[in-house]
């Protein structure tokens, strides 16, 4: 399995060093502003008593699970906030493994490379199931590969990198199949405020005691800095993550807490839909000049990547560092992503140049 | 193993919910202010650019990172700044597991119960060896304990709960047998700014690959809630305890280690000198009180907490409820801390009413 890590990290590095004009593509991270709210809540935090500078509860900040709950439809008892959607899914997939039902952990491939980093860590061992060109799971292909080895499904929808939303149907079979295998579903929903196809369904609404959601405020508040996510879980895994996530952390760090809270219980519904039709508007942009430079793409449903191959240039990292000298766009290559997507690039669209950077390879390739 | 956990929120849940005036000795958090410096660091924060709320580097803030460096005398690249010290000691306990050189933990009794439950949760197999009636630790002891099946020695110094300092000598004999063994020494300095006996001496003084250093802010700036630590490795675990900090929490946050970075640069020695006192001041009166009830105890070296033996009045969860209904004072049970001081309460000088709750234990022992 390939590493994201250096490999993002060479990519970062090459840009950086670049004499160049860099359009940078490669991080997940938004470029647009948190909500003001969230800004005056770390002030308001700042000027709080000695005690509200100790430990909070393990778990989360009460008010915060208690806010999360409510939102998702669930007991309070059954929210873990968390130090990121990296850790939520951590604590999930530790969680699987635990159970001791099999240590084979199916993924889709192409793959973020974290799931299978993470089964590795957890002496799980990572197989995968191809998604179809346009990213779409078939879950068909899921079953055949269950069997009693499986201690659980990994997905995300919104997809990264492929853009998938994957519909209720999708949905509704991967819990099936985890729970006819006796395995756990965990599907990570970090996109879920950018779904552009309106067929997003979260595992949350299939009720089963073999799914794990994991989420984060990283990208629906625009502050991937801050650490702040989070998991429901099913009643009886609770006391096993609750204590990993106490061994492992403490808990999460109470200032990011106390301000997501704020910016939660007071961002309006406006928020998010400007920066969805904003990541909307940029994907037309940059895929009309993704057809000019004669390349095949995804468009996503949801989520920030397009994929995209050009004729005879596969998605190596030495393609990836000519682009940038060439046309001062940078973006990720295939390879990160698992075999399936090799030929390909990938292209974070969260920089405001995201046309300029179409237009650049538009002229480059064509 | 008794784990703290429960016992430590039954103890809390207790002292909540009783009508009396309940003076708290239980939590480790300090009841004064952090630096105002911090507060302004986090204020500043608040009003930044949008990319300043997105990832850091999963290491840590640069800046903060090589302030710590150059604190304490290391290269910038040994030091990894985590989740608190709990991720720093779950970090260093997983490295010295994966070098895969025995199972065995070796751990002192009584023992900060977080270290064999962090042990057992990475297929460790805890291994005590008892420290003196003063909390002293006789080196000689860990060496005929220690073998070929020792993956590491973890120690806490000054120490949580019997308030001991292990001076230079016993510090090198650690780092020796550790060295001799081929295991690992991890040294937990939390408390480093809270030595009364001036005989302190950290790890990191005695040059060895074999040694850890863990540490955090939660003491030294009276922010538990923050969650910002950090550990100093050998050049050679950097990798490996960089990726799977990586894997579990990608970073630390932000706003708290940005907030950490303005504190340290600007506080200067006078803050961290009238902590030192102000808990001097409580170990002595607090003592005094004990002195009254006809208790034995441990004066502490440093750190935060007494441990003391009623006559007749065994630590245990039972009499620290009892205690809280007869005096309204609430201290920890003793066999949360392991066989050696089930008959001990250990308490938290983290209350400026300290004084008084020796007067009421005087009072009620007399």
């Amino acid at each position: 399995m390939e590493n994201e890590r250096p490999l993002f990290f060479q990519v970062m590095a090459y840009a950086d060093q670049s004499d160049q004009d860099v359009i940078s593509m490669v991080s997940g991270s938004p470029d647009w502003e948190a909500p003001a709210v969230l800004r005056d809540g770390l002030r308001e935090y700042a000027g709080g008593e000695p005690s509200t500078f100790q430990y909070q509860p393990s778990e989360g900040l009460t008010k915060l699970r208690a806010e999360i709950a409510e939102r998702r439809g669930v007991d309070m008892e059954r929210v873990v906030v968390t130090n990121g959607g990296a850790e939520a899914n951590y604590l999930a997939m530790a969680a699987a493994m635990e159970r001791k039902r099999g240590d084979e952990v199916l993924l889709t491939d192409p793959v973020y490379p974290y799931y299978p980093q993470k089964a590795t860590m957890l002496d799980g061992t990572p197989r995968y199931v191809p998604v179809a060109e346009d990213g779409s799971l078939d879950p068909a292909r899921v079953r055949e590969a269950a069997s009693e080895d499986t201690a659980m499904i990994v997905v995300s929808t919104p997809n990264n990198p492929t853009g998938a939303v994957y519909d209720e149907a999708t949905m509704r079979e991967l819990v099936a199949i985890a729970e006819d295998v006796d395995a756990l579903l965990i599907s990570d929903e970090v996109y879920d405020h950018f779904d552009y196809s309106g067929t997003f369904t979260s595992a949350l609404s299939i009720d089963s005691a073999h799914r794990i959601v994991t989420n984060s405020f990283s990208k629906s508040l625009a502050i991937t800095g801050f650490r702040v996510g989070y998991t429901v879980l099913p009643e009886q895994l609770v006391d096993d993550v609750k204590t990993r996530h106490m061994l492992v952390n403490v808990a999460g760090s109470r200032p990011a807490q106390y301000a997501v809270l704020q910016a939660l219980q007071e961002t309006g519904t406006e928020y998010y839909r400007k920066n969805r039709e904003r990541m909307q508007a940029r994907i037309e942009a940059f895929t009309r000049g993704l057809d000019r430079a004669g390349a095949e793409y995804t468009t996503p449903e949801g989520g920030f990547y397009v994929l995209a191959r050009f004729p005879d240039f596969p998605g190596t990292l030495a393609n990836v560092e000519q682009l940038i000298d060439d046309t001062g766009v940078a973006g990720m290559p295939g390879e990160a992503f698992g075999g399936a997507r090799e030929e390909w690039l990938r292209f974070a669209l969260l920089s405001p140049r995201a046309e300029e950077a179409a237009d650049r390879l538009g002229e480059y390739f064509a």
